[in-house]
């Protein structure tokens, strides 16, 4: 086959669906559907029968899925044919009975064009389905293959998902709709989501090749954004006796882990493929929400583990960050570790313990980079005279300079930049973190601060924020609530520096007017407004000076407001960027 | 008939059809839809066919529809019943042909409650119909019979509509649905929207009991919303040949018609009956959007017309603002009236023309209202002293003083209070008035000013703002696009004060915190980061000196801050109140 099929992500449908346990096909024919056809009536597991009237046919596909208490596939031709199921597909909703819906459709392009056999389908069950899929049109870009099996897969998935219940994915489909030559099947990738309890064998199903402790000690924990640091010191535990390597995420709170690998972000930038490679994991374990470090989530994505494994105690659909996933396990994170600690054996019926071993190669390899990359960090902000004056000098001094007491505080980190900068940094062990990171935007994070720091009087809040969205939410203030115990260091670079800094957006001509968008607020008349003590400082020298007052009581509900320059704050970046690249060559 | 039938409105839904000519039915029994079988079934003009098979039954009536070019009405019970329509829907949408899809339902609280034949129904046939409506659950509350009665009529005129389709209304109806009594019909507003071209006779059909001039004579004409002034010289020739009355609303931009009414606001809040039923038109005209005025919009309910006419180019809903609406005309505001003007008889036929006449009663009274009106604001506000200084006397004050210039001017007037006050103080003639009524929120009142401000930099922009939507929206300032020819004046009360104007909020304990939200911002700071030239004023004496250089050049892009206490106002504004009363009563 010279060139790709442009229905192989089609003829993959028949055996994920095969993979699953789906083996019951009902079909109606037509002729859009007729890659659907091919694949599933040339599959060698799948078992098809043909049902002309589709509401018969969704009616007789429930009543097999009623016996056999797998989801039913019901395939049919684009237009009116999948609105004929809507009264099964009702029942089985109400019924809670799994049904696999595969309408084909036409391509998106001729809906509406008074072409035949075409309705609008996308959505045609309305809120009795589980959920209701659009295929992409077309999947010969590699991320459209991979949004089609993890669609699929999570479709399967949730049919069976309990409640059960019927799921549609509609399918457009372009011409030629028949195959010039054989329909092949590619290996596809299964993503199995747990509806066991935890008490079943279930690892011994897909780790059989080697041993569960073997499998933990070369497995990354990735731990995404939690509100608290209350799992820490079950990961702690977990960490010693499995010797899993933790990645703490600046969002993750789990940074006070002793072994913790925080500085991802600086060494997972090489380039040197000998050295990703021998980081690789066998196993990834995942839990939490989103994480922060770019660098982590390209590198798993180019050196994909054999398996990854995430823990999520609700239902519902589960994020395909690194394009990894291979298992869902709807279990609360702390049984889950705990358990997985306890059964160090292949098997849980051998509950023999395992003897002291070594660290394990991986672990060693990830401990030794981010000792590096702590080093590189420490070395180039002392290669630097105090004179250099840049934000990210000025944030570090600010995180570390305030480090033990930061203790007692909350952190609430602002987008852009901000959360950025603390990513690289690091943040002092054992300080909690907040940021807006569900949908990473600008435009409430001041408010969502004083909202914290109103119902924590006694913390002390800090929040880091960039210009942008400072001043964007500077309504923040504009209540009758005081907020003495909330400290806001403003980095005010006069616009969105961070254009000036990623890639894209910085090599094009319109990047100052445009993208950085230059704004000469200072919160000096905020200040006064709001009545909120303002600590200027355009150096470290003053800096330093201010930053007891600022954190001491009489920068009480004060604004910490550091001026830099983004065009220094930009080249200093380039600087630090060529450093890392040397580093880690 | 001593207890309202709970089920009269649906039994009016028969009568409406038929009114409507919508008399053939295809219905498929049920318990459910008994109400509406027992409806058709009985009214003397509808014509109902049986067919089991709901699937069959709305093919069936689609072939009705094809043959008599009406739509046809599809009555069935609840749950999956409805599905089966679901193909013959989506043909006759795409086919664009009419048909009226009744499908009855549980009430929304038995929804998903595990009883029989119950799925979610609104929304059912999702994009395959023109509309998908809900008809109101319980009937028996004035409002909810206006409802139902609107929204059918809506319904039906959809379906009607080029291009014809089908709609949908789903009608949840609660037990007992069999009558204990007689079915009985009442009289039914109908709504006719006019899809015939203006040249065919339609108001013979319905003006018959009159001459045409006669009814425009007894005409009200009210100008909703319009972006510009370019009607007002047809307004003012419609006005003149027909002895119609012209409501001229603040934001109708229909003041500079020479004989306009413009203080409805103030006359129509009088409780002398004989002195409102002398304003009752027998006709009433309506274009544009949303009015302000709350007095003109209550006398409509309240004394409502034999005729509403609404002009509307555009296809889609039209607003029954008054509940008074008979006739939707979808024709060009200046064709219609200019044809309405050149056909002063009852027949398009004879255009023999009408002899000069006397002004009309109707006219006159108004007229005698708005004089009246006019005399008692200026006696008002001559009977204080220049020191008693509120709010309302310093707008009049700005709106009147800087009169003449206005007129190159554009008056973007803000929620919620500015726009009322300039509703009551009236605006000078001919300045262009823009106020964001679409949804009147306060969040964007000042960036809109200031984007008309830089689309028209050769314009001066005032803006007429309280604090609340000032402050609200102060980032409306923030980039870097000046705006020398904006002229914002900030009534500055530090709090919403219209809740302590209103009926509701002003009355409870918890107006102080909870409503009025009491504010400390001036607007000097704002100024200061913004670098707009500023100007304070506390006082009558102040005001009027800083008014000829706040619209000066020296004024560019500034604010004008006029300082008041909202319990000044708010008491004024009582004591304002009670002489609009007595002059009126």
């Amino acid at each position: 086959m010279n060139q790709p099929n442009p229905h192989q992500a089609i003829y993959n449908i028949a055996a994920l669906c095969a993979a699953h346990g789906l083996t019951e096909v009902v079909l109606s024919p037509g002729s859009r559907c007729a890659p659907l056809t091919l694949a599933f009536s040339r599959h060698p597991q799948t078992n098809v029968r043909v049902v002309p009237d589709e509401r018969a046919a969704a009616f007789i596909g429930l009543g097999i899925a009623q016996a056999r208490r797998v989801p039913t596939v019901l395939v049919c031709t684009s237009g009116t044919a999948g609105l004929n199921y809507a009264p099964a597909v009702a029942e089985a909703f109400y019924q809670q009975v799994p049904l696999l819906i595969l309408t084909a459709d036409r391509p998106p392009e001729w809906i509406d064009q008074l072409d035949g056999q075409t309705i609008r389908q996308n959505g045609l069950y309305g809120p009795h389905v589980k959920c209701s899929y659009t295929f992409p049109t077309d999947t010969t870009h590699p991320d459209a293959k991979w949004h089609a099996n993890r669609l699929m897969n999570e479709a399967i998935n949730l049919a069976k998902a309990y409640p059960p219940g019927p799921v549609h994915v509609n399918i457009p489909l372009r011409e030629p709709l028949y195959p010039t030559g054989e329909v092949e099947f590619e290996e596809v990738r299964v993503i199995r989501d747990s509806i066991e309890p935890l008490s079943t064998v279930w690892w011994e199903e897909m780790g059989e090749k080697e041993p569960l402790y073997e499998l933990l000690e070369n497995a990354l924990v990735v731990v995404g954004q939690q509100q608290s640091a209350s799992l820490s010191p079950i990961l702690q535990d977990f960490a010693t006796a499995t010797k899993a390597t933790i990645i703490s995420d600046t969002i993750g709170n789990a940074s006070d882990i002793a072994s913790s690998i925080t500085h991802q972000d600086i060494f997972l930038s090489s380039t040197n493929t000998e050295f990703l490679e021998s980081l690789r994991p066998r196993l990834l374990i995942t839990f939490g929400k989103s994480i922060i470090s770019k660098a982590l989530k390209q590198y798993l994505r180019k050196y994909p583990p054999a398996q990854h494994w995430h823990l999520q105690e609700h239902s519902g659909p589960t994020a395909d960050v690194f394009g990894t996933l291979t298992h869902i396990f709807r279990v609360g994170v702390a049984d889950c570790l705990r358990y997985l600690e306890g059964m160090p054996s292949s098997s849980r019926k051998s509950k023999v313990s395992i003897p002291t071993r070594p660290p394990s190669p991986l672990g060693q390899a990830w401990q030794t980079a981010d000792q590096k990359a702590k080093s590189f960090l420490t070395n180039w902000f002392e290669s630097f005279p105090q004179s250099n004056w840049t934000e990210f000098q000025a944030l570090s001094s600010v995180l570390v300079g305030s480090g033990s007491s930061l203790a007692e505080k909350s952190l609430h980190l602002a987008n852009s930049m901000a959360v950025r900068y603390a990513n690289i940094l690091g943040i002092p062990a054992g300080v909690e973190v907040c940021a807006n990171r569900g949908t990473s935007g600008i435009d409430g994070c001041t408010s969502t601060a004083v909202g914290y720091a109103l119902a924590e009087p006694e913390k002390q809040v800090v929040l880091l924020t960039g210009d942008v969205a400072f001043f964007y939410d500077r309504n923040a203030f504009w209540h009758n609530y005081p907020t003495p115990n909330l400290r806001v260091v403003l980095l005010n670079n006069h616009g969105g520096g961070i254009f000036r800094i990623i890639d894209g957006p910085r090599q094009q001509p319109e990047l100052d007017e445009f993208f950085e968008t230059r704004q000469q607020l200072t919160a000096e008349n905020l200040c006064r407004d709001f009545h909120l003590p303002y600590f200027p400082v355009d150096s470290m020298a003053k800096l330093e000076a201010a930053l007891p007052v600022f954190f001491g009581p009489e920068g009480a509900g004060g604004v910490l407001e550091i001026q830099t320059d983004s065009k220094v704050n930009a080249a200093f970046f380039e600087q630090y960027r060529a450093a890392v690249k040397q580093a880690f060559s």
